[in-house]
């Protein structure tokens, strides 16, 4: 009994791993265990003394673990695993297919109230932080501008799309914000430019050897949804070079808000912005955070489904409330 | 009745004049009255239809206001109005002698308490919003550092100072945060620099005619604690140019958090900044936010003092939470 919040986490990848390292740094925490769907003989953690145990055996852990980090992705994993996990522990995720976030939100509220648990939903810096931030600025400027730009990034997506393209090996696509869309926002103008034209895309691409490398470069420019309405523009390189340059998860972005552009006279800005190296790192920061308030909210006897927006900032600090008030107020 | 959260208003300098004209923005709000010392006969408000009165007539007003917006100073003001009114209304105040929150926070909490009211305080930028994004840097980044730049804005206090000096007819001082140290923050680099070499002073004076400039000049820099330990530049300009280009009151600053500086392959950055054209303008947005959170918090039973700490972020949206999670998550 180290009077520590006991962490579980399920899933180990990317950000598992980063929830397995970073919670070191938290010292009213400790990782109790890492539980995969593969054999954990076949496992190599980044700490040896890191307990990994296959998920079917998370039922025995219900009294030695006080939240859950559910690690897996949006897709496949957390629209099942959320439910059943939130039976039997306090949750926070990652969930982040926006549109369906309100759907998802029900379901596991349901299931929390119904076994007495309260879970944190789609916590990270998107959703998450730039959630809090764009509710702010709506609520500071309601009859101002509230805009996201993303980048520069890698996209997971848009990095699979690629790779299903004939002939593509490998490959990697960045979002990068158009600086022109940022520049006129910060300056207090009117943006005109429309959705597809605020961010562009720029894929590295490695293709097999003897490949008709403008038919690939056609097929990804024209995907639909993907890369058709966007500027694109596509590089290709070697192995070696993808490697070598392009392994770094970096995201990051910007959330700007400001009151309808009147000249110069009485604008405000506000923006809130984010440059990362590792995008799973910091998701994996984030979540521990709120991992600690979903905790404090349960033992306060709070229940159901939660997201970033009913989360009073005291609640993601180790400190006291005075410490706070105190120490940075 | 009209539904609508009843908003009063206590002071009528910068700020009290902000919040009436804000206010129209807010469509769940209405403005009751205006509460001044002085004799509301002397006073053209902004709306001729504002009721403004004298702030001994605001106890007749406990049933029909649901919270009371603290406009005045937080020097002399704030520490005695603070303590009477939280003893007739839900209040929120913009305290901002930092060091004194604290013993400020517990005399106005016990008075609330007893007298079951709600009241948060220290809300506008910093403190507040300021506040929650240094709270959010120590949170996310445990190990790390998190930084505050003010500026570039208009220091009232340092104008004041200015303006007690031997020889000097009027004058303003602007803070400016050094760009090499916001830099080297942003690059990761570590920040060597002492305190008072992260902010500069630069000051707009008007003297009477005949003085000796060298000496105004060297009183103003050589003052202990507002102007000595800093790089400090005055410029002697004519009363029609401080006028004409020194009436605004601007303001803002940074709040960057990072990790701590581990090179370049772990960086991760934070940034929330704000540039605004009207400090008081500003402040008065983030008072209206947090009185409708105030009144929502009196309206779930709950009473005493809080801070923007205390506040879930759906507590200041008008919006419904299923609302907030479809459009803003």
């Amino acid at each position: 009994m180290t009077g520590k919040i006991r962490v579980g986490v399920v899933g180990y990848g990317n950000l598992g791993k980063s929830v397995e390292q970073l919670i070191h740094e938290q010292d009213d925490m400790e990782l109790v265990a890492i539980f995969t769907r593969r054999n954990p003989a076949d496992i190599e953690s980044i700490y040896p003394h890191t307990t990994i145990l296959q998920v079917t055996e998370a039922d025995s852990y219900m009294q030695h673990i006080d939240v859950m980090i559910l690690c897996g992705g949006s897709k496949t994993d957390l629209p099942s695993q959320s439910l059943e996990f939130a039976k039997k522990f306090n949750t926070v995720d990652s969930f982040d297919i926006h549109e369906k976030i309100p759907a998802y939100f029900e379901a596991v509220h349901e299931v929390a109230i119904a076994y007495g648990y309260l879970s944190i939903l789609s916590v990270g810096w998107d959703p998450g932080l730039f959630s809090v931030q764009r509710l702010l600025g709506e609520v500071i400027f309601p009859k101002g501008d509230v805009y996201t730009f993303w980048g520069k990034g890698l996209s997971q997506g848009h990095s699979a799309a690629i790779r299903n393209v004939e002939g593509v090996v490998d490959g990697v696509q960045y979002t990068i914000p158009s600086e022109l869309a940022i520049q006129h926002v910060r300056s207090g103008k009117a943006l005109d430019l429309p959705e597809e034209e605020r961010h562009e895309r720029v894929c590295y691409v490695v293709v097999e050897e003897g490949v008709n490398r403008m038919k690939v470069e056609y097929d990804i420019k024209t995907m639909p949804h993907y890369f058709a309405p966007f500027k694109t523009t596509v590089h290709f390189i070697s192995k070696e070079e993808l490697k070598r340059n392009h392994h770094q998860k970096i995201h990051g972005g910007h959330v700007i808000s400001r009151d309808r552009a009147t000249g110069k006279t009485n604008q405000q800005l506000m923006e809130f912005s984010l440059s990362l190296m590792s995008n799973p790192a910091f998701t994996a920061r984030v979540l521990l955070a709120y991992a600690r308030a979903a905790y404090r909210l349960y033992k306060n006897g709070e229940t159901g489904a939660r997201t970033v927006f009913d989360i009073p900032p005291k609640y993601i600090a180790p400190q006291t409330p005075s410490e706070l008030r105190r120490k940075w107020l």
